[in-house]
């Protein structure tokens, strides 16, 4: 029984995806402010303290993450940094402080989601952070040691979500969280590194 | 004859890029700390008094960045903000300041690298930033208005760079920078938009 650590698991997403791989794994679920355990992902510090207190383990997968959406002709550069502290570096600050707490062939699985390819109006922030995940997971597939693994998710919307974002996704299939949580168990059960895994589109 | 504004006009590939634009356009060169005007592109105050000054324009080139090259396992938060900071938010912060001075059907032209789809030893963050352009661009080309277009030159490594950059490069043809510069006339002159134009790879 392998021990995996997801950060986010109070989401929609991050739920789902602790509840499926609950199935077969010890599974550590971190929230921002619920949870068993608390993280500030943003803030290398509180990363760090979260990883000293639950020590080595086989995987971590993150389902976090903020991004502005607005009209680019009005998009402030404050607006636009939202994304990179939160999603981006929020995910990255993981595997950066985490990547000494993984043993040898465990894995990390991040999040990124279908903007990264479809563009949409107010959107260009999200398609920004989305494909500056998929660039982190194949550089760094190439350079964890230790046999560690890297992929990324990039789901459509969540059938969840649509309550608040069908006005953005008019014409996009949603997929339901658990069966976004199936491309989550194949990168961290799978032996690939370096992918993109797309789901529901 | 048409304006177009080269931001990062005292560097290698800024200066070929300029050099070919002048045959049919006035070229503004726009240094860091040389050229005809100075900017801080990673000040974003530094970009609107730069497009104050110089006023409309019918196209704007970035090709400015600087980006952190070292070992992911050692690799600081730091470190990895130096590349979001510089090449990715130095570029637009040009795009957000700039779009307000750019004429109708006018054009950005902007700069990422062979790393956003051949990572290398010590490159996760170049990869990472490059992929990050390449998603600002897919995402700013539809929400543009008034016809201006925006794409993204992806240049692998310059001829005039290899002295320095070769043992990152074994194996990568390089390419001279009076050949690169042809893509930005392709972005600049073209009708394409949303386009990432890959040069020597």
């Amino acid at each position: 029984m392998s021990k995996i650590v997801v950060i986010g698991a109070t989401g929609t997403l991050g739920q789902a995806v602790a509840a499926e791989l609950k199935a077969r794994h010890e599974v550590i679920e971190v929230g921002a402010t619920r949870g068993a355990h608390q993280v500030d992902s943003t803030d290398p510090a509180s990363v760090e303290r979260l990883f000293q207190t639950i020590g080595k383990v086989d995987g971590v997968v993150t389902t976090t993450g903020k991004v502005h959406f607005g009209p680019l002709p009005e998009m402030t550069v404050e607006q636009f940094w939202v994304g990179l502290r939160d999603k981006l570096m929020g995910q990255i600050n993981v595997v950066l402080a985490a990547q000494k707490y993984v043993n040898d062939g465990g894995s990390f699985t991040l999040t990124s989601g279908i903007l990264a390819d479809e563009p949409i109006n107010l959107g260009v922030s999200a398609t920004t952070v989305n494909l500056a995940l998929e660039g982190f997971v194949r550089g760094a597939a190439i350079e964890l040691p230790r046999g560690i693994r890297i992929n990324v998710v990039s789901p459509t919307v969540l059938t969840e979500s649509m309550e608040s974002y069908a006005p953005f996704f008019r014409g996009f299939e949603p997929v339901d969280a658990k069966k976004a949580a199936q491309a989550y168990l194949r990168s961290v059960e799978g032996a690939q590194t370096g992918r993109v895994y797309r789901v529901g589109y």
